[in-house]
């Protein structure tokens, strides 16, 4: 599917994750906003990485991300450690608790694009700080769209860059809890609005076990989330859910309402079968067929009649 | 559109209600579940009134009833105050605080059904103690459908005459804290699946701003929210969703998957109106086109193409 696409330039962190849940938990597993939305990317466009790795990452997650059609010219390896993550999960999975964050080779980490990535049509600025989000866009010569997420400790901490960022953008991801904080106020809908008046002409709110909402300035779409009995780590949910997006419409070409909402869907599907096992297991051995037969499986969810 | 449908029977309560919102304030306004769902229900199919008032219970609400076409021979009038409720909300609408509850007339309250009632072929069990709900049933022939609401104020008192209705009706209703409670589990699903387990066919959870979601043995659906910037006061909302729910089933005779969806979306539509005023005033002044607009609305919401 991915064989004519435009290729996906994404930032973000590359991690090694420390997972507990109720359904069990996982040391030290590939991990990070990038690997996460780059892998999903994949299922439907080539990707070009931006990021950091120390010198521990080993060779089989390089061969692995490699084989899945991501570009590692522009993930530099460093001295030191990569980013680690440890934290968990209760019951209520739209809320992760961090208990360790070692930022390591990220602490002084400034992205520089190889001249190849300066191209790029699609840029995604995965959750990293916002300093750095614009160190990427500065770099990009000519992007067709660019799409950011971002966190509560950056709207806390850098809410100017963070201003910035969304200026400059054409899509922002947040999730529910993220829009609110950014925006002082209860209402998606509001919060929405007032994150379009930042600049971005598309916010994509990410409601976890409630789906996902896409506002623009004149139509709303509100997708399903998929119904899991069992979630078993939803580390990455949510940057699967945006490099599925992202990846889809890039290998459209087409920015459309239309393909913009099959994005939405395909992002969500993707995120369902992630959270169904712990770190990018499930999307490892995730095949197109069964991303199709879910998609349809939405689309049931979905459906009712005319009037 | 109710001049051939068959009645439904609605029992639960009649109340004054004192609500106070971010968005204004309003003293001993018509309420209660009953209330709710019957008029909703009114826009599809004639309503079979079960409950009781006080003396205080003023002409011209008995008025706003009958003009909709809500039969009222099965409301008792008995000495003494009607129930009444006071509450409020802050800015998130899902949750209502309780401030007063006075039973009053409700304390010492049978429900005892006029006999044109007995032949009820559809029939909603709206949120009251689970034992009146029991004898209700008790006092219907030979029922098409029946449909149960509930609280947590019963889920924790009266749970095994909750579990008994439980046992004897089609389709529950529950929003997500409630069902969440009742089974002591998180996920809505595994909720869900143990709700069917005790008794109804079909589960619909509702989930406030994130919509409604209809459990069956076999099938899924979820229907979106609908995007309103300011929900003036959220009182009667479930009741209402479920008032348009029975209503419309009951006016299609047909208790199919596809007239299921459908009347979860009037049911949604009815709701998104309700929430718009305080007390019933949106309904008082909504017109069928409104309501066939927003329904042409939420499939908008709803749509994405195929893969």
């Amino acid at each position: 599917m991915s064989k004519h696409s435009s290729p996906v330039l994404i930032v973000g962190s590359v991690a090694f994750d420390s997972v507990k849940t109720p359904l069990g938990e996982v040391d030290n597993v590939l991990g990070g906003a990038a690997v996460y939305s780059a892998t999903a990317a994949t299922f439907f466009s080539p990707v070009q990485l931006v990021g950091v790795v120390g010198e521990d990452f080993p060779p089989e997650h390089f061969d692995f991300l490699r084989s899945r059609g991501v570009d590692l010219e522009g993930l530099q390896i460093q001295p030191g450690q990569t980013f680690r993550w440890k934290g968990y999960y209760d019951f209520d999975v739209n809320q992760a608790h961090s208990l360790e964050t070692h930022l390591n080779v990220f602490e002084r980490f400034r992205p520089t694009l190889p001249d190849a990535y300066r191209d790029a049509k699609y840029v995604f600025l995965a959750n990293i700080d916002p300093e750095l989000q614009l160190e990427v866009l500065a770099q990009v010569r000519d992007p067709h769209l660019t799409l950011c997420d971002t966190m509560n400790f950056w709207i806390e901490r850098k809410r100017d860059a963070l201003l910035e960022v969304l200026r400059r953008v054409d899509i922002a991801f947040m999730n529910d809890a993220e829009v609110r904080e950014l925006c002082g106020t209860f209402s998606l809908i509001k919060a929405a609005r007032q994150v379009m008046s930042y600049g971005p002409r598309t916010v994509i709110i990410k409601k976890g076990e409630h789906g996902a909402v896409m506002f623009t300035a004149d139509s709303h779409f509100s997708a399903p989330s998929y119904p899991l009995e069992a979630v078993k780590d939803p580390t990455g949910a949510g940057d699967t859910f945006e490099g599925g997006f992202i990846g889809y419409l890039a290998h459209t070409e087409q920015v459309t309402e239309a393909n913009m909402r099959k994005a939405v869907i395909y992002g969500s599907v993707l995120a369902s079968f992630t959270v169904e096992d712990f770190s990018l297991d499930r999307m490892r051995r995730l095949t197109m067929a069964e991303i199709q037969e879910r998609y349809r499986e939405f689309r049931r969810i979905a459906f009712f009649e005319a009037a």
